[in-house]
């Protein structure tokens, strides 16, 4: 454990996010919205705590970072970005309750969306781009993590995507990391850009736009609307919303390929390919099922299924109709969603694509050693043989992904909430999805949760986002044996 | 694919059952109940039946069973057997129609126990003994299924359990099963005499105190009471049950051992230890939860939350309180249980305890392989290390479980059913517990459910039982090749 090292790290991390507090206290000067100077404190307790943190560390010289260094720096740099990025909104008074506010800047930075807020509109402008702002930085933070840092820590299975992008250094882990962080950054912030010219091209105003462009890449979900994106009632909105979702469910390493001329990259990838079948399969089953009873038009129906799937399948969380008025079966579809998540890779949050893709394939194989108990099988994914090591991390992560959800959601109902509350919020906060069943329902939100209820579920947000492992590895005692 | 010897083994079976109609049908006679000649009627056919299939197939000398034919005859052994079973209910006109008919037998034979009877204190006497023995046949037909047949069909990590018991002849497949059924039957009847005598200490009727036995020794939870065991309203008939309901949720081998004078077994072996544990635990949990506000006396509470907890995790299924009348968190925890199951080489069903318990050591063992990439780790069980492949099947039989939970909810929503009785129709048939929640809940029965989704239930309490692989390897393309 090199604590100099990690400390070191995490006050570059927050100096950055102090910086990051410059474009909400430029939109707040601009509209005049009276928590200018909430912002300006926050930003310069942010950037001095950083700096504080990096000059009263040493810089150990010849020093590499090793995979407990990598573990600690990310998991206490997520919470401690969290921690920060509440001060805005304690300042502002916003939310001057101190677990609310940590709520709502976690559920940002793990880019859950799940809010406490229920007058979002009168939010002061710089505070609405914040809010939206902690989602996409993120964002940023997870396409970094899954796609450069988890497959050399060889968490859950993640090692199958060791260089899936090509980088000029490839023997040191911190020049590499940074190398493909600059490359998907670039392509995050294009498609981030892409979508915010069709959202004004449509009608919506210049710091909307940004907003919920912030909100789609991510997959974070936070709305600047008080009923979402259901208060446009606009099918160009909620289509173009749609595509930018399914493109944020994507590996981005699928979208650098395809930036540089692999135009068939998505039909050739095997986990794309399952993941837009499940996709099309269900917006189906939901069209059909709500088509007729609560939605007389088949466009309409079309509509809101497709956006309700890719919504939670990408656990954005963005609310366009109440699905909660639809029958159990769409309902019960939109639950198994929250629950299989989209691509490795992508910022989506759930179990993922390719993990349930390599489950059932073992789950298949299992019925080939019953009928030829000498046969040698291996499990493949697109033509490659997956290792033992890979699938026991899979499994090991599927697991504990539902054993934290037996006992998270055993918790939640202990607390007083009922059945349908207790298990949906919090297979929502894990797979940082947002939006739930029962009292977080689509047109709820977290803020009759208990306190204790919150910070479960704020718990739930980061083990989730941070695939599990990252943080509990944290707690084992051989984490801190020598 | 030896068809001859498959078919000749199921009459053989079908044959028994018949016999086994012997003893409702002297009920019958004696009590004089109106359904002497349907009996006699269903007896004839079922032993018929059985010796025509007998006769009709050629005994072909030297030819050994192989895994397929093992797999063949387990399947469509409890199938057929569901459907004779069908016979006594069909032609007595106590349930008329053929769906509810199958649906009750083969609950019996799954040792599922939910039922589409309302009104059961009507039903002739001898009819009330064949739903109880159909049942207790069941249980025959799984002890010996999981400890000599799956060890060596290598189905769902049970080859853990090839050895439990010695015998004589250990090299061929067929006599080996006869010895350890012997043994284990003898047990079974053994400890089933036991519970008889104990009811009828406590005043319960004879055909009463056999029926209930026939149904606690099988995990199975049919009852001559219309308000199950909660008509009785006795605090020793509860507990009498309870103990008997834990006792048919340890594996049998360890009775065997108890009886062959190792008396701290329970405590030796590491998955009753824990299944102990556990069953300790969530007594202790649900009896705080409802004491006070549902229960005044600490007494009561106890005296539920051990009974319900135990019928549940057995996978029994018999009800004394109606549950849904308890706070969430005590509901949850049934459901919890609804999946975990008691231990394997039980009569009980669910995932059960050993895999819990497997998987979590994997699990924990991932965190090691995070922290020491290069370390060598091995799961190991009482102190002997697991073998990837037992993991591999262990995993699969998770996932499969999981997937067809998921699927079959998704189709009885699909149906029209509500979200609650959807989910937990299906959990309650797959882990052939009994009574769920909502329209499937304690006080209610299986009547309400519409045919297509009774013949879902039906597949996956049949699934369930026979650990879902050995079903679908008869789905299989490669089970049917050369």
């Amino acid at each position: 454990m090199n604590f100099q090292i990690i400390l070191r790290f995490i006050g570059i991390l927050i100096f950055f996010l102090g910086v990051a507090m410059a474009p909400p206290l430029g939109v707040s000067l601009l509209f005049k919205d009276n928590c200018t100077q909430s912002l300006l404190l926050a930003m310069a307790i942010t950037c001095a705590l950083g700096i504080l943190l990096f000059v009263f560390t040493k810089k150990e010289k010849g020093k590499q970072l090793n995979h407990r260094d990598g573990v600690a720096i990310v998991t206490l740099g997520w919470l401690m970005a969290g921690l920060v990025g509440a001060l805005p909104y304690l300042f502002s008074g916003t939310i001057p309750d101190f677990t609310n506010a940590c709520f709502e800047s976690i559920s940002g930075f793990t880019t859950t969306g799940a809010s406490i807020i229920t007058n979002i509109e009168s939010l002061p402008e710089g505070i609405l781009l914040w809010r939206s702002l902690t989602q996409w930085l993120g964002g940023m933070g997870i396409i970094v993590l899954s796609i450069a840092i988890l497959p050399f820590l060889g968490i859950g299975g993640m090692q199958l995507y060791k260089a899936e992008i090509p980088s000029p250094v490839v023997d040191k882990l911190k020049p590499r990391i940074s190398e493909t962080a600059r490359i998907l950054w670039k392509i995050y912030l294009l498609i981030t850009l892409l979508q915010v010219v069709l959202l004004l091209g449509g009608g919506m105003d210049l710091l909307d736009s940004f907003c919920h462009a912030f909100s789609t890449m991510p997959t974070g979900g936070f709305s600047t609307k008080n009923a979402g994106i259901a208060q446009y009632n606009s099918a160009y909105f909620d289509f173009v919303i749609v595509i930018f979702m399914l493109l944020a469910g994507i590996n981005f390493s699928l979208h650098y390929r395809l930036l540089k001329g692999d135009l068939k990259i998505f039909g050739k990838d095997s986990e794309c390919r399952v993941f837009l079948i499940i996709v099309g399969t269900f917006i189906l089953l939901v069209t059909l099922d709500i088509y007729g009873d609560v939605y007389k038009s088949l466009f309409q129906a079309f509509r809101f299924a497709a956006f309700q799937v890719s919504s939670i399948i990408t656990t954005t969380g963005f609310v366009s109709a109440d699905y909660e008025k639809w029958p159990h079966f769409s309902q019960l579809i939109l639950l198994v969603c929250m629950f299989l998540g989209a691509m490795a890779g992508s910022t989506g949050g759930g179990i993922k694509i390719v993990r349930i893709m390599l489950m059932v394939k073992q789950g298949y194989q299992q019925i080939f050693r019953i009928i030829h108990p000498h046969a040698v099988t291996t499990v493949k994914l697109g033509g490659q043989p997956v290792s033992t090591d890979v699938l026991g991390s899979i499994w090991g992560f599927f697991f504990l992904y539902m054993g934290l959800f037996v006992a998270a959601s055993l918790v939640m109902a202990g607390l007083g909430l009922d059945f349908i509350t207790s298990i949906s919020s919090v297979a929502a906060s894990i797979g940082n999805i947002g939006p739930g069943f029962g009292l977080v329902g689509p047109i709820r939100n977290y803020l009759e949760i208990p306190a204790a209820g919150k910070w479960v579920l704020i718990s739930c947000m980061l083990l989730g986002r941070l695939e599990i492992y990252t943080v509990i590895v944290l707690l084992a005692p051989a984490y801190w044996r020598r």
